[in-house]
């Protein structure tokens, strides 16, 4: 399977740091990988020849996927369900008497309408962290997406979460698109034996692990008095810390907890609008930056943000740094990009170059945007305009381990017609049982 | 002419305050106006009887279009001119030169671009500032758009400026939908005598004021120096803080200027992302509401957020305030709505029930949402939905004053290829000229 993307405007986001160059060129696709990206047209024609599906992306931008790196995609269902409302009433009320009725395929049908959700607004790959991850990695598949599916417990549901977390493994077998994870909740749910106890199954199984870290104040206050330490120093000693490891959040981290996170290689998933929305706080994304940590963005669930748009999430990074440095130069557009696309790539275990940049040799995870758009136009600044401006629905083809998931905006082979009223019936059917 | 929009679920933006309701009904408008807003299926059949354009809304949402309280629509053909870069640097080496180098023609051009975008995100009315703004009432006529158009002047421009204000006010005479407005630039840059005059000027003509207000901490500083006032006790002193006045920003005010920007019944136009991309600081929104300001919501010009979308200025307004109060109760999606509609109707001017509600006898400023999308499904609370995870690409058509202005996402009579390459081709001349 050959596939020529000819003469789009290319964002290769390979630049480690500084502006983002742009040229027009045309990248080749020989199963899922990019094996051509090339400025010289009678490259292109040569690559096509012997029978190649081609594109015309003249006037097109072709740039990397973008990586979700938090999310809790099944939490679609209870999207709007329970806003503005306290902390507590929202979860006895509401988030957990709703999940106590869930079943695995309402958790699917969740997962399904999420990643729908995803795909059209231009997002490749996504980090998920929930339960009866083991029963959603065929309903990736099908999709067609990549993700890491992180398998979450609190105490109480180690045992079964480490159980389901095998069986995950098992599905995931063969399936180079998925990664299972393990997700111990946060330091405040899951006690210090039983974090350990995950990293080290974890690390028997050679898995990637994430865990909400340092979202609140009461998460820090809770922490110190239990454990003398700040989150990210407690966590550090429990040895949870080191390259394999996601950190969601991370607002209230110190300069020592910035110093840790950066040495050890952890990735800091910033997931700024749930931060906003349910009143956590504004995480030192710059001063993170500064200290060398590896900076991705993630929208978390849909109860929180609400909804999973990572162009939202890439222009409000950069505005609210902007607002709480008091320092436009603050995160450019171009640190967002980068955030949102290669140092994704990182947090789901990929080596440097091989996924979340438009690159020869790297995955062909790749989406094409319409720039010929009045809120688009004129264009000064490529990288500026889609940042501050760019919207998911400017995403007009998406394609997936060199695979054309989204085209004109339709998702291959998903009803969504049928989706909606199964998630209407599946809501309906909870909300009657309760 | 009669048009009848059929089984909406309509958002009527009818209560003051609290929990706004929806229900499904049908909207009946002659003229400009609604004449019929019910639920009953037999007065909208009877309605139609004897020859009405009939639009079936089944499945869709039906409300009031958007108002923009501030804007600077022509500079969207310098959006993303120069972004992440010291406030100076930005006037003195990229948006001044390009302003000196632009004709009426150029400003028309930006205006046509920037109604375009701000009408296919269901934005229907909108208060700009600017200069030459007679220029453009035929501009805005064209376009279909109500508008109030803010003749805008530093000390060196005032005599010009209210020359041109005059021609503005003879071009829009018998244009009902456009309304001509004086607009000093800010306290910071108009002295107190030229404040008075523009003041003066607009009581004459019985026209509305609008100014930037507290924008900065520095203009803070400046007038506390040269005044030993805040910003608002030196317009409120030099009289002209009333009813009749847009205050723009009122980022840096204290509790006694809320009390007097309440008191004169002064609009806020709160900017959200532009206050934050340029790291003018965050507006204490809760406070104002709570001191009983109206306040609504404008999106600032495109050199500064860098888009004209109001669904973004309403989730942002209502998250940023939940993050600087640190209390997710703040700022309902109910009253971002409330702001973005029936509070903006009365900044344009206009009587309560007259505009920015679905109301009988109200102007028939309204617009149809496809609901039917990923993002925006499942349904639990439709308020939340919309201003939580809707976007400007899911408004399908706009009405204003009671014509069809965009139909499927098309605007009528506008080609927007033809005005790409003209605003192409302007924005080329003037970087060749400089």
């Amino acid at each position: 399977m050959k596939l020529l993307l000819k003469n789009a405007t290319i964002i290769p986001v390979t630049e480690r740091e500084g502006a983002l160059r742009t040229f027009v060129g045309s990248v080749g696709i020989v199963g899922n990988r990019i094996v051509l990206v090339t400025t010289d047209a009678a490259e292109a024609e040569h690559f096509a020849e012997g029978g190649c599906r081609t594109i015309d992306c003249t006037g097109k931008v072709l740039m990397p996927g973008l990586i979700n790196t938090h999310c809790h995609a099944a939490m679609t269902l209870q999207r709007n369900r329970a806003d503005d409302i306290p902390l507590m009433a929202w979860l006895n009320d509401h988030i957990w008497p709703f999940e106590a009725k869930q079943t695995a395929e309402d958790i699917q049908l969740g997962m399904t309408l999420g990643m729908a959700e995803m795909v059209l607004g231009g997002i490749t790959s996504f980090v998920d962290m929930y339960f009866e991850e083991d029963r959603c990695v065929e309903t990736v598949e099908q999709m067609g997406m990549r993700a890491v599916l992180g398998c979450s417990y609190f105490d109480a549901t180690i045992d079964q979460t480490l159980a389901s977390a095998e069986r995950a493994i098992e599905a995931a077998r063969g399936k180079e698109r998925i990664h299972i994870s393990i997700a111990p909740h946060a330091p405040y749910t899951v006690s210090r034996e039983n974090l350990i106890r995950g990293k080290r199954f974890a690390e028997e199984h050679g898995l990637p692990l994430m865990v909400h870290t340092a979202e609140t104040q009461d998460e820090v206050k809770y922490v110190r008095e239990k454990y003398d330490r700040t989150p990210v120093e407690f966590l550090d000693e429990a040895g949870l810390l080191d390259e394999n490891t996601i950190a969601a959040h991370c607002v209230w981290v110190d300069e020592k907890d910035i110093a840790t996170l950066a040495a050890r290689g952890v990735t800091v998933s910033h997931n700024v609008h749930s931060n906003m929305k349910i009143s956590s706080g504004a995480a030192p994304i710059d001063a993170l930056m500064k200290g060398g940590a590896t900076v991705t963005l993630g929208t978390d669930g849909s109860s929180s943000n609400n909804d999973l748009d990572l162009w939202e999430e890439m222009r409000t990074a950069a505005f609210l740094q902007k607002l709480t440095t008091m320092n436009p130069l603050t995160l450019h557009a171009d640190d967002a990009l980068r955030m949102a696309t290669r140092n994704g790539a990182r947090a789901m275990g990929y080596k440097e170059g091989e996924l979340g940049v438009v690159a020869e040799g790297a995955l062909a995870d790749l989406i094409l945007i319409d720039i010929e758009k009045p809120h688009l136009q004129p264009v000064a600044d490529l990288v500026s305009d889609l940042v501050y401006c760019g919207k998911a629905a400017d995403v007009e083809t998406v394609i997936i381990d060199g695979r054309v998931v989204v085209e004109n905006r339709r998702i291959a082979g998903l009803d969504l017609k049928t989706l909606y009223k199964e998630v209407g019936e599946a809501v309906a059917r909870i909300e009657s049982t309760r």
